[in-house]
């Protein structure tokens, strides 16, 4: 293997070329023929029964925006030389350190919720306060068109700075996150998603939101911010800011990168609703495939101090002794709920009612975003959509505080700007209430309030606005969730359904408690439109802290998904299909169910040989858009076709190695210094090759590049016939980015990638 | 492909030999080929370079006990014919009859453990109140002797009949089963373990045991419970009764059976402790890397149900309206716990103790049970033993009762039958109530009892008697689970420690509540013993349905697990590996790490051809024990030696190949009624090779078997070089049984199997 372990050979630029010639003849053989044969062109195999349907140089550039991530660990002699060095010592050390990091990400995912959090609360405080003052203060005049502008403006400010800033600096800011996360989860390379600039701009933008009283939440970011703190702490570097720490070296690649943006979103999901448990199968139900026990506890861990710590803090600023805010999102434990056995079939129909209003929400708004992405493309009108839904949400609320007068004694209620408007003294106006204050305040007001606490006109008038301003806010380009607003929605319509019971059954007064309903109707309306049953169930659980209550919780959010799914998917699922994300569903398609690796493989396949000419792989890399090119011993006719695999090398790892030889040109031959740092330095984002400034005379000579150190030796292969189901499995199971189709013989005749399971694509 | 598509010929026994003679001269070259050849013995490929330490041949014997599932399905020929056939409707059927078959699992898992619960509560109630009624009596004669040897009766028989049970009839019934659920989750084959026998005996086996006051529990026997329902309801036949239902004929694989089988275990924590979350979270915590979302589904489908059906029945009997009874084993519902800051570490130091405590019991326990193997190995001496063990119990609780005189006045226990003994009238005996009652109403005493119901004396002496109590007990041959005995171990200490804080600071008697201290002792012991942090977390926190208190739970079960971990392996894995069950860890072992294929493969490999004489079918199935062979076309030098990889062949397929082809003399060639039907048919237990009676003319002549129909075409394959981690990974991830290694240029090198993976196999 002496060949093979020279790297880089500059054989004309220094004498010793003959002592190389020498001893290597079968390399100068090899490149000799190489000159001969007319093989540079692209594509270089045979097309021969090429289906054009199939072919992947059409649609890869379609695709081109979203990569894979590479699960799949590169074995190559770089990291085997490195194992073979470390200790045991070192591998605990290793080892330790992902606790730390976990650690970490669970402490700064808690300190970010925290921060917008309390900015949240105390701006928020001040402007519902200001707006009660003006609102008290006008309707003696008469005149309630002041409030309503300063509460417009009010509105607007904020949006039009959260809108701004994610239109122009960040979009891919907009939304939750979640589908994102979900992608990554799945093993999908969003641009720019776990970005500190992204969560920069992720932090501001729902802060401003919130304050901006659009119909959203915070808790969805929570869970993307999670994620992106997990990648930027366990990286050691930041590329926004340039700046390289020069620690956990180690953790730089997509496996250990991945594992932790799982804790990340873990954190996230208990740091936003104070639901450890609910975090770790959140991700769980995104990622099952990847899982293994370690990462099971090291999850876990992450979820509970990031819990641990945002109690910590909540607690500690609200100035209280004992633990109580477990999480962002805290609907105020309940008392326990009992309930009946006759009450389980309400419950279910509840959850049918969710699941489809929750389904003709889903599908409202993505026609409107469809809508929307063709008709509302320039940065300037996203901002002015954003302001015009931020006022169109304060002259609803001013609409229906003006009009609706549900008057209540002051004293029952926990709002904390009761406003008067045309009540007598010692009331207040119900329907106000609702508007005026956060719209986290108003679920918790719905769940808790005593009955009667709502006319069915101000609730039934709050659903109807509600249900179509979340819809049309979901989708601007603005960060927020939907957890919130459609709790909210769920939760009014719960109320609603028990102030009918009580009306239809007046007898059933004596247990039909309206929290009740409305926390029935909240998990209907939020497993109609998200669909994930097993974690929201428990999270549902861990934030109204009633595990006596789970039964009914379970039984609704299961017939709200059932139904729903009768007409179409969750909203997040939703969105991923019209980004045209490559997510790997759970099952391979039915179309799919009888073909063989040779239906779906990508033909024909650009190859390498084991030592290439440096000008063969500046064209490939910049001819294609290919990211793994199989390695290849030459072929029966000598040329690369059919050659048969021996490896498989990646663009990013030949764009390193054309980048790294040639710019130390002092060291002759780059194998002397050669390490595998060289590759996690330039990790996650490696130069283009358009990038590479390489000398003529070098990329024209007989400069050649010998892949034995740096191509992964056994790269998954299968054999032609392999059904699609099965190799599935393997993309499913193992985290697959290419996977090389073989002949009997082990040559190369196809690659699959994660775009081939998908007919969209 | 005319010649690969005729299965079983029977050449010379019709006219038609000399038609298929000219249809097919490839086939007869080759036979005659093979006749020549004289690699008819085993080993037949040569056997140059072997590595003793490695061969297959020799360590097969000894692991023999335990095989793999096949959780990979075969996707021949038959099948592939089968899935062109199936409809859309089929598969949807197929799915549908999935969840019914969950509801069915959760129904019947809910109902067995209904029966030994009221069976045990029943038999207790009688039990304990005739003792106290003896004890009584015979207290104020001073005569105590009577009603101790009272007790040592009614402990002896019932517990005599369970160990007989158990020792004659069903072995594989004894202890929880919790560790052979886990063995089959990871993939090993536990003879025996999910039979409908090992369930009765199960069964009876742990009501009897209860009943008979052993230092154990039924919660652990409920999970093994649960997976054989599963295995049972699944497949629609069951060998014990020798019935087939001729239905879900389709779900008649290891791959389909092992999914429901992780359904079963987790309705069975749902059953035992009324957990569905912790349900799904133990089966995952065992079996991660084989989920995927409708999986997750179905089973916490199954856990709902079967936690939900068990509510329904329990209550009924109780003659409650409301749902109270989520599960066996019900600790009560605490009142919210407080905690303060400054506890935490007094958690963790308890933490830290129950961890070294659990550390110490399992070593005693595991030496305990490698003496018990050598020195009781007679089934008469293992009933003695358990004997022995009852009466031991009832002398200790006697002795405690009589000796101690911890008297408290009536009314504050909850205990069932206060026994006065040498205490003033209107007082009742607190050392005798911990023992009068099942192990667990004594946890729940010592959760809910309140402070100073029980002398410092009397818990420390209940310690030091219940801890190697409890140590003797588990690994009698009795069906016992460990959770409860442990549990009350912890929280007797729990109760210790607030004790002894109180002592030590008069101060904090305000809020060191004892219930509190119990449960979190009971965290403690248990963590430091089982050491399954997040599904345990989960168990408790819905045992006790105090959702605040989980930071405190999680912070002791972390510390416990930790501190345990330094000295030994959880109780589960330490049986695991003494009983020698090939289970895969987690990642694996530091010895491994830089190995490749060809280091710890097994040569040389049993391979067939294509089409293969019967006769060397028959001798290699008799005298190897493989379950897999490779179907490899002929090698350069026209042997199988070096032959190219082309299907991989099962065991079973070739046992059931060559039993149909010879029974059915009627049907002259097998194929024409072939289907994938006759191998699921003879599942799961497949004839042995030697009840095969192949007719001597038909062995000995031409006949032969082509394995084109049958064979795997595509069964998972990796280079010489591939990295040890690397395939260790892809087995862990599909859950193969067995991966052949191949040169580059796809020959048949070496197999891998799940035991080459550990050292001490």
């Amino acid at each position: 293997m002496t060949s093979a372990r020279r790297l880089i050979d500059f054989d004309s630029d220094d004498d010793n070329s003959v002592e190389t010639e020498t001893r290597r003849p079968g390399r100068t053989r090899r490149n000799r023929r190489a000159n001969e044969a007319t093989d540079y062109n692209i594509p270089i195999t045979s097309t021969q029964d090429v289906d054009p349907a199939f072919n992947h140089n059409l649609r890869s550039k379609e695709a081109s925006k979203y990569e894979s991530l590479d699960y799949d660990v590169c074995e190559n002699v770089l990291w085997r030389r490195e194992q073979t060095k470390i200790k045991p010592k070192f591998t605990v050390r290793k080892d330790f350190s992902r606790w730390v990091i976990s650690l970490q990400i669970g402490v700064c995912t808690a300190l970010v919720a925290c921060c917008i959090n309390i900015v949240i609360e105390e701006v928020s405080r001040y402007k519902y306060a200001f707006l009660k003052r003006q609102v008290d203060e006008n309707v003696l005049r008469g005149d309630l068109s002041i409030p309503y502008l300063y509460w417009a403006a009010l509105n607007l400010i904020p949006v039009v700075i959260g809108a701004t800033l994610v239109a122009y600096v960040e979009p891919v800011a907009a939304g939750s996150g979640i589908p994102q996360v979900k992608c990554y989860l799945n093993g999908v390379k969003v641009p720019r998603i776990v970005r500190i600039k992204t969560l920069a701009v992720k932090a501001v933008g729902v802060a401003t939101s919130v304050i901006g009283g659009l119909a959203g939440g915070k808790e969805g970011p929570m869970i993307h911010s999670g994620a992106v703190i997990a990648a930027g702490i366990s990286q050691g570097k930041s590329t926004t800011f340039r700046r390289d720490l020069k620690i956990l070296q180690h953790f730089r690649d997509d496996h250990e990168k991945r594992d932790f943006v799982v804790g990340g979103a873990a954190a996230g999901v208990a740091a936003a609703f104070g639901a450890p448990i609910g975090g770790i199968l959140f991700s769980l139900e995104e990622a099952a495939s990847f899982w293994n026990q370690s990462l099971i506890w090291r999850t876990f861990f992450a979820s509970i101090i990031s819990s641990f710590t945002l109690n910590i803090i909540l607690s500690a600023y609200h100035g209280l002794s004992s633990f109580r805010y477990r999480g962002l999102f805290n609907l105020g434990e309940f008392a326990p709920l009992p309930f009946e056995y006759y009450e389980l079939p309400i419950f279910m129909l509840m959850g049918v009612l969710g699941g489809c209003t929750g389904a003709l929400w889903n599908a409202l708004n993505s026609r409107l975003n469809m809508f929307r992405a063709h008709a509302v493309y320039q940065r300037w009108a996203k901002v002015l959509e954003a302001a015009f839904v931020a006022v169109l949400g304060a002259t609803f609320a001013c609409l229906m505080a003006y009009t609706i007068n549900d008057c209540r004694p002051l004293g029952n209620d926990p709002t904390e700007h009761p406003v008067q408007l045309f009540c007598q003294d010692n009331e207040y106006n119900a329907a106000a209430a609702l508007w005026f204050q956060t719209p986290e305040a108003t679920v918790k007001a719905l769940f808790h309030d005593p009955p009667g606490s709502h006319k069915i006109l101000t609730l039934a008038a709050f659903v109807l606005i509600y249900y179509p301003l979340s819809c049309i806010t979901y989708g601007l380009s603005v960060s927020l969730g939907i957890f919130i607003p459609t709790l909210l929605i769920g939760a009014a319509w719960g109320r609603l359904v028990a102030s009918f019971t009580v009306l239809a059954f007046p007898t059933s007064v004596a247990f039909v408690s309206p929290g009740k309903y409305a926390l029935i109707g909240a998990a209907a309306q939020l497993g109609g439109v998200v669909r994930m049953t097993l974690s929201l169930s428990v999270i549902l659980l861990e934030t109204t802290g009633n595990i006596g209550f789970i039964l009914p919780i379970i039984l609704t959010l299961m017939t709200a998904k059932w139904s729903g799914d009768y007409f179409n998917e969750g909203i997040y699922d939703t969105q991923i299909r019209t980004s045209r994300v490559p997510m790997l569903p759970w099952h391979v398609e039915p179309e799919y169910q009888n073909l063989s690796a040779r239906h779906i493989m990508a033909r024909p396949v650009v190859c390498v040989r084991l030592e290439e000419k440096v000008q063969y792989l500046l064209d490939i890399l910049k001819n294609t858009t290919h990211n793994g090119f199989p390695v290849v011993e030459d072929g029966d006719d000598g040329s690369r076709v059919n050659g048969r695999l021996i490896g498989l090398i990646l663009r990013s790892q030949l764009v390193v190695i054309l980048k790294r030889s040639f710019y130390q040109e002092s060291s002759r031959f780059w194998e002397s210094t050669v390490s595998i740092e060289a590759f996690r330095d330039e990790y996650p984002r490696y130069p283009a090759v358009e990038d590479l400034h390489v000398n003529d005379y070098k990329s024209s000579g007989e400069f050649s590049v010998n892949m034995h150190m740096f191509m992964n030796p056994s790269p998954y292969s299968v054999e032609e016939g392999t059904s699609v189901p099965r190799i599935f499995q393997l993309f499913r199971a193992l985290g697959l980015r290419h996977l090389v189709v073989v002949s009997a013989e082990n040559r190369v005749r196809g690659i699959i990638t994660r775009k081939d399971f998908l007919k969209h694509h």
